[in-house]
């Protein structure tokens, strides 16, 4: 378990102050952000190569910066998605004039909130691309390739995108090598034991000691499915021949190779299983280049390892075999690591970031309905905060247990950012928006965003907001929500909750915003109980999918627990 | 726990086989030994720098063989030292003629062991030195420094001692700038969970979830003292003022810094912890160098870290800061791994080892006698099979818990050593004792090994043994352990059971073999019995032999059940 923290709410902020201060020679902070870049600055010329994801996984991500390897990391919360914002700057950061490539693994959240960056950044004139690592063929079968996960296999594909940038390709050539790089990445893990959040008491999951879970995830997730433990040799056995079996098309005999451990299972262990996994993979064919026993992509202190193939050809080899100076590995001839002085880091690039937009006018109305959106922010994040636990328990049956966490950061940060400035309704739910989505990363904090922005722009900064505009707000709340996270109604998420919710604010009876918001926060509940026997379609391994059905989906649980909040604020007089 | 194994009794071996497939470009095996040696072999003219100790400490001390550092590594079983004839064929092997050092963490075991090998080495013209750790504050006072263990301050002693060789500096030199790292390096640690050996179900201790163990060992001892568990900032000041307050007489700002995880605490944790750590080393003026936070000397998976500052001058900083390359561990300019080929690895050196000893002749009578010694190996492995637990559970109060699996696998061997040859009694004797002492590692291998060894030069190949012979072979084995161990009677080890044991066989009236070994192996039983009442003197920190008073000696109650079983070969009609 996680025993070393302050405030668990700050772990993640806390993690990378001290890794910056204890590899200052290799890296520095973004500015204005918890990323992460070399310390040496941009390199001229050179296409900016951007890993990242939650934190919990070192030396992924952050581990993984410097010469060689990547240029910036974006760090989120424990296996959280880092916001747009976050990915933005570090993006904008990068950048050298060469175009920059994000590279992440496949998860709902990072690929909503990696993608917001990605536009911004196209908008601004810098060329973005995207490379989603998918090798975990426990997660969906192999027509369904694409929306497979990525865990240990993200380590060879921003390996060989880094060492493509670093030799000065350009950056179609780097997108293309770390392309083929994940189409010839294969992975397979087993677990023994979960792993603990920062001040939690129980592990994420937990496992019969006379079994083991097969095809895990990197997120504290379960296997798709339990089997009896094996022994050192049974699971190198088993490994082997589940990724074998996935050999890809037109791969030949060579393969990079890794054995990754979670967290607690050790090194010694790890070469116990090594030597049988050498001797197999001999025996089919496959010539091991340069493998890598050891910790590369962790999940907390979870027990468990994974076994990756990434089958090369002559440039994937090159590549992966080339130098590469980090914090956390290291390979070949690069020189030793660039000592940062001060005066190169006074010159070292610091672009200005966006500028702050200036705060529109508003009537005395839309300040007097502004005061009202604070104290229901403050309702929300009551009731969340009594429903932490309950929800990230939730959460944990088929995910990764972070969203009452995620949601009460979103919230706080929301409530803080709306405390200070004397802004109309409108502008309110958008400053609201803007830092929940900063500040709750993952999939919740973009979609809810996205939701108060839509609402804000709905009610504007002039008039008080009337039920027609409300309806219509979350209308547009939805159209956004739909957009950013390709789920739509039946998929087992918010929006199986925020739909009917809508729905029974546009029909509600007469013009009184109280009682209708009141009723139609009684629909969201009944909705979001329904929920209990659907399965996800979107962002969750198949079996998983199946594990969660007979629990509510977190995110509708938590609309609707603020969604009656709220109404305790606009109807204060209502039936309870 | 440990989850990965195949037969737990072989976790070393397989462990050396996966680590040595997995980075066989810069390791081999030396051959006839679970030792292992840089691949490309003894560099001509350069002093061997030979580190080594139990297994369980990844990247200690296999993964540290490499350029710049080690040269070697003698690898024991899990927390048991490598036995002498290990210790020497390293020795042997990586020597090139300019003497090698060895240097290791202070432990009893490792001390007699690696002692053996150092004195057969300079036997043979090889000049061999020795530097131990003994860097851990919390085992002894100041004033009884030697005394102290080795933890994570061997990380900073081997990476200098190894720099000093690869620098080419003579091994007087070698020598003292690696006592001068050790007497500038100073280390605590605290814990908040033992680790589990392969094939145990249970760890080798368990902390209160609201307390921790302050000043640990790396052998899963607990610790010296329980708190009440610190923040991560608590630990960091707690940890960082306890070292400070030791800083040694002359050593001014500068030092190398090691944050170090024991095996389950994450990298994540211990930037969290390092976030308030350099700060306040700032704040005390310490110019921190090149530190490192991560897992250098783990403890399979324990969960905890230590704090170690080594005291650097211009000398040691030089060093700390040269270049490195190995399997776990890189730093600065050198080039890339040797990939070894098949013509470099049959050109490197590969010298003949010590030749096996002619079988002495031996009479019939000796040779009947020898039937019995076997039969008496037998009966005692068997009767330490059945006890292997509850000897671990004794040894785990103070100590590492391997007592038990110690004196199986040493048993094992011997009684294997002895199955074929048609041998003398004597011959018998000594096959089996050097078996045991090289297969059962650790303290108590090498010290039964003695015992065996003299047994046998006084019972010898001729005559069949009388009870006069047996009394003065076992005085001749007291004197060879007091040799080795450099404990007395009340010391509490296995010689407070076998003084009086062959006190009664000298004492015995008549001549009869039979009665009188049962009943000096009832003293036997009597006296080890009473060594409940003792403290330990030797190879323990002083808060944990305290805490061993109240259980006896698991090494003289093996010893008394060894003599038990014995009586029952020797006196079959006699009462139980």
């Amino acid at each position: 378990m996680t025993r070393l923290f302050n405030d668990p709410v700050a772990f993640k902020d806390d993690m990378v102050e001290g890794f910056v201060a204890a590899y200052g020679r290799y890296v520095r902070r973004v500015p204005g952000c918890s990323g992460v870049m070399r310390a040496s600055g941009p390199v001229a010329g050179k296409v900016g190569v951007i890993v990242g994801g939650g934190s919990g996984h070192y030396p992924a991500f952050c581990g993984l910066v410097g010469r060689g390897f990547a240029d910036g990391a974006v760090i989120g919360d424990i296996f959280t998605s880092p916001s747009a914002e976050q990915a933005y700057r570090v993006g904008k950061a990068v950048d050298s004039g060469a175009g920059v490539l994000f590279s992440f693994g496949n998860y709902a959240g990072d690929v909503i909130n990696f993608g917001i960056a990605e536009r911004r950044l196209r908008d601004e004139g810098i060329d973005s691309r995207t490379v989603l690592v998918t090798d975990d063929i426990a997660s969906a079968p192999p027509e369904e390739e694409p929306s497979r996960r990525g865990i240990a296999g993200d380590f060879c594909v921003f390996k060989i995108a880094g060492a493509a940038a670093e030799r000065g390709m350009p950056v179609d050539d780097v997108e293309r090598v770390a392309r083929k790089a994940n189409a010839r990445t294969r992975t397979l893990g087993a677990a023994f034991a979960g792993c603990t959040f920062p001040g939690r008491d129980e592990p994420l999951f937990t496992v019969d000691p006379a079994r083991m879970e097969l095809g895990l995830g990197i997120h504290g997730e379960p296997g798709v499915r339990t089997v009896d433990r094996l022994s050192a040799a049974g699971l190198a056995a088993a490994l082997t021949d589940a990724v074998l079996a996935e050999r890809p098309q037109g791969a030949v005999g060579r393969a990079a190779v890794i054995l990754n451990g979670l967290g607690s299972t050790k090194y010694e262990e790890l070469f116990v299983v090594w030597k049988d996994v050498l001797p197999k993979l001999t025996a089919a064919g496959v010539e091991v280049v340069t493998p890598e026993v050891g910790e590369l992509v962790t999940s907390l202190d979870m027990a468990g390892c994974s076994l990756t193939l990434c089958w090369l050809d002559d440039e994937l080899e090159e590549l992966w075999n080339a130098p590469a100076d980090t914090p956390a590995f290291r390979r070949g001839d690069l020189s030793g690591p660039t000592f940062r002085t001060p005066a190169a880091a006074a010159a070292a690039a610091e672009r200005p970031l966006a500028e702050a937009a200036e705060i529109p006018a508003a009537t005395e109305d839309s300040r007097r309905a502004a005061a009202t959106v604070r104290e229901c922010l403050g309702a929300m994040l009551a009731v969340v905060e009594d429903n932490e636990r309950a929800l990230g328990e939730l959460d944990a049956v088929a995910g990764d247990g972070d969203h009452g966490r995620g949601m009460v950061r979103g919230l706080r940060a929301a409530r803080r950012a709306v405390e200070g400035p004397d802004l109309g309704a409108g502008e309110t739910l958008r400053v609201a928006g803007a830092a929940w989505a900063d500040n709750g990363g993952g999939t919740s904090g973009v979609l809810w965003g996205a939701l108060l922005h839509a609402l804000g722009d709905a009610v504007g900064d002039e008039d008080a907001p009337d039920l027609t505009t409300l309806a219509g707000g979350v209308a547009a709340g939805i159209v956004a929500i739909t957009n950013l996270g390709k789920a739509t109604a039946g998929d087992k998420t918010l929006l199986d909750a925020l739909i009917p919710f809508q729905q029974a604010l546009a029909d509600a009876d007469g013009d009184a915003i109280g009682p209708a918001w009141r009723d139609a926060a009684e629909v969201a509940a009944n909705a979001a109980e329904a929920t209990r026997d659907l399965a996800p379609k979107v962002g969750r391994a198949r079996p998983l999918a199946e594990r969660s059905v007979g629990t509510p989906d977190p995110g509708a649980v938590s609309l609707a627990l603020c969604a009656r909040a709220v109404a305790g604020i606009l109807d204060p007089g209502g039936a309870v």
